[in-house]
């Protein structure tokens, strides 16, 4: 991509307003919510499937479960409980309650039988709860496990950004790592910057000049540089200089997790709060364990010091 | 890709034709449809069942259950009904019907048992027709559940193509943006400009030059804009321009859905039709919601006002 | 990839044999076996099951499905028939049959349930058997639908390598075309020549360079060139030479199928043998059908005409 | 990637040790295990169950169905053996029994019925398992398959690393070749020198210039030569030299496996143990079998011959 710092570069099209509002939580989730005339413009079932939280998700499958249940059970009473063999009749809501428990064992394909539909209706009621019953648990079952196995980026982000001396510069830095077994590898870092331009009023989106876009292998820490030198929008800014110009440091690292051999990505955003002036990295030593080992502690991410001036 | 102006580069081969045919239609899809000798030359059984409409795969699914639900009903028929257990002889019908419901349960695994074969030949037939079930009723979701998760692209793109002031020239605009909820990254553009060159009576395909070929993010809307400089093949054209040499604007989007961390691509296609000379689209402004989000209006993207000349 | 005109860079590796062996054959498969100590070091069982012919994998299947049928239906026998339930035992071959269905209507799931286990021996087999079908059946049905489903280019390659007129030179052509109704999009190609070099009585493989190696959508056809410039290794052969240097030029292409979105590889090869000199292939004009859209007959690929030298 | 001989290009971000722990063990797994305050932040139980050995994975599953199974069956004893008809009390442990086999039936969803649930809270508690008996087997089932399937490069390297003549210069030479008959396209090599720099007390990281980074075909052997000109790290290294530097070669193979069209990543590591100085490796000539077929014996991989000086 060429360098090109226009507002365009990512994806912020128009450059006339100069809100408050972050463009990136911190969570990494980007905090836009899209509307349109028709519900369905913005609706994608699958994508919704696949993000929601765990909980909202399972008491979904249940809730839909019942219902397909309650559906063929009231079916099967309302065409009367003589259509089917060896139901012991009984109240009302015992009779109920057989169809519905005869009509979980058609949709989950038990079929224990000692219940059997009798006559052309309740056989083909049953037949299609059934062939529903596989489709629907099949779909079920394979968001469930798209869900599972997803592949996402678990990076983990310095808590704070500093600003660092860096060679006879300063430098913006902050770090990453993986926390999780797997190998992330050939690692590459965007870094936007995000501020309100008091000269034109307008908010302008700036990519910043790394010391390094990739890496091959991020085995354990990478510390991502912006060198401050006289090229750059930060040069010469002082804490109140962020503060002012609501600055939001949007990052975008894109990598290969090994186990699954796919592309994740993973953003994040720091804004003025998150900054640290004149402060460095405490470097971060691998322990050597018994078996030889290196033990990465990737809590220490966040270690830093102040540095005189 | 190398700006080769050549009609190769988008792979409409010979060049000795000038129809008024347009090549993609406005939907994305391919105005071509492939031939030969053979039928299965150009059959993809498993693309036809993935890209056919939904109400034409489960009428499908629905008759291919039946057929075979059928089949062993007829196979069972004819070998006769005594084959099997605690079936209630009455009339031809009823007895075809037991058996076509006995048939679907072993199809779907349920297996009441209330009906049962007796006997080798019943036994084999039934083992096949529960083998053939698990199978057939596994592809049969397995197609239903990639039709349901098979990547896409859900780009809106706006109405009309706009020729409008451009810094001290003009430029060809349109503008694209994501009405879902997901999100999409690192967009790139190929604009390709069809028209007929009345001086070789050829059809002739350009690739445009673009402001901006490649976004890292398509948070809110992309303008996308070919300036027209006076190397551009459009540099001076009127709108009687456009008509005459029957001009195609075909234009090609490929970005990562990020959810699914999958490249998705996207076509559209614009005529003379969609052209509207001195006019330039409304700025886009998200509003920002109590939760401190911003909200964008995707249908507001097709809004434009006419400029001066 | 440099044009480092080696022979390592298509991967054959030693330099020193001058075989008449093809590398390439002609549906793509290359021609090399691999051949280990230890037989698993080159066995890859899933790479197996996937490319093996489709009756192959049938027979696999049914035979596996048998064979575990007659395994259970063995241990049910040799426990007694009297762990099951509900059974009419005669001849020991129809005991054996009874206890064979049983062991199939469990391993399918189906459980019909007029014969049951009975007893904790009985039970524990048919658990085992159930679980195993489950797991074995999901198996065999993920295979089958990979089978189905894997992503694959059908390209069509024209039957012959033209040696053409080409601007002021000759080119050596050859076509390519889709013929499936999905779309290829980004085919990229690379062209290698391998042939004898009889100075110094070895093999040698030379990327050809290309009129144009990429197209950004194959929607039509492809005419493939290169062009033979002064610079060109094939610069001034007769068909003797082609045939003396035992020419084979190999063909790869890659692109993406936009169903799946995903990357496809086609290889193809072409000898001496399929080679005509002094011919051009006939212009392709995809015909206006009466739904206004465009009809190519894909067998046309292979037209051609001799033309003056 | 630029060429910036930086510790941080492969991601070992600190740079103030100088272990003597390898960083890549020989089978290519990474020397790195990653610790943090909270277990789950560094938990992936996907990437656990995708990549943990074969037996403990399948003694995980058998446990699991066995766990389910006891609590079902304890609970439908706990209600009462009364809940369920057809049921034959004997003694407590074969009554337990009989519902522990009632259980797996329902799990499995095979449901012979020759026991079925009576009542309101036994058929509730069926359904439930019943439900989760689908849902389990199908996650299962669905991690042996992701386990079967995944993509992997199973490349095999020379055991030894040569330092051999190259040109007028020496080289440091390996080879790979794919042992499994599928292929492997678009190979690509990164190789990484890391070894302890004795004037800053630092151990360092230097990416090796390669005679070819990149082949189009792995259909044979590929000898990846670094070439030890002046300007190399290694220029004028003795055996002593080597072993005193503690030096690792860090390899990176990364190429696309064609069956699967999937990129797949291979990692390799040769220490001064591997090294064998003035050796070159032995020509592969693959043999024509009767069927015209190359046959390649990869074990021969491993040969090298001493050279004079």
């Amino acid at each position: 991509m060429e360098k090109d710092k226009s507002t365009d570069e990512i994806g912020f099209g128009t450059k006339n307003y100069a809100t408050n509002s972050r463009y990136i939580n911190n969570d990494g989730s980007v905090n836009v919510r899209r509307k349109g005339r028709k519900f369905w413009q913005n609706f994608d079932g699958y994508h919704a499937l696949i993000t929601m939280p765990r909980t909202k998700f399972l008491i979904l499958v249940i809730l839909g479960f019942l219902l397909i249940n309650l559906l063929f059970a009231s079916l099967y009473y309302w065409i009367g409980i003589d259509h089917f063999g060896n139901v012991q009749t009984s109240t009302p809501f015992n009779d109920f309650m057989q169809l519905f428990f005869f009509s979980a064992q058609t949709l989950t394909t038990v079929g224990y039988g000692h219940i059997f539909p009798k006559g052309n209706i309740a056989g083909a009621l049953a037949t299609v709860e059934a062939a529903l019953g596989l489709m629907g648990f099949a779909l079920a079952t394979g968001i469930l496990y798209a869900r599972f196995s997803r592949p996402r980026s678990f990076l983990m982000y310095s808590r704070n950004v500093l600003i660092s001396p860096y060679k006879t510069l300063k430098g913006l830095m902050f770090r990453i790592t993986n926390p999780k077994q797997n190998e992330l590898i050939e690692a590459e870092a965007q870094v936007i910057l995000s501020m309100i331009d008091w000269e034109s009023g307008k908010r302008v989106f700036i990519p910043l000049d790394l010391e390094l876009r990739k890496i091959s292998f991020l085995a354990l820490t990478w510390t991502i540089v912006h060198p401050i030198h006289s090229e750059s929008p930060l040069f010469g800014f002082s804490l109140e200089d962020y503060e002012k110009n609501d600055v939001e440091i949007m990052v975008f690292i894109k990598s290969i997790n090994d186990t699954y051999e796919q592309t994740v990505h993973s953003r994040h955003s720091y804004t003025y709060k998150d900054l640290i002036m004149d402060a460095k990295f405490e470097p971060i030593l691998p322990r050597i364990n018994r078996k030889g080992k290196m033990e990465l502690n990737v809590d220490e991410i966040n270690d830093f010091q102040k540095v005189e001036k």
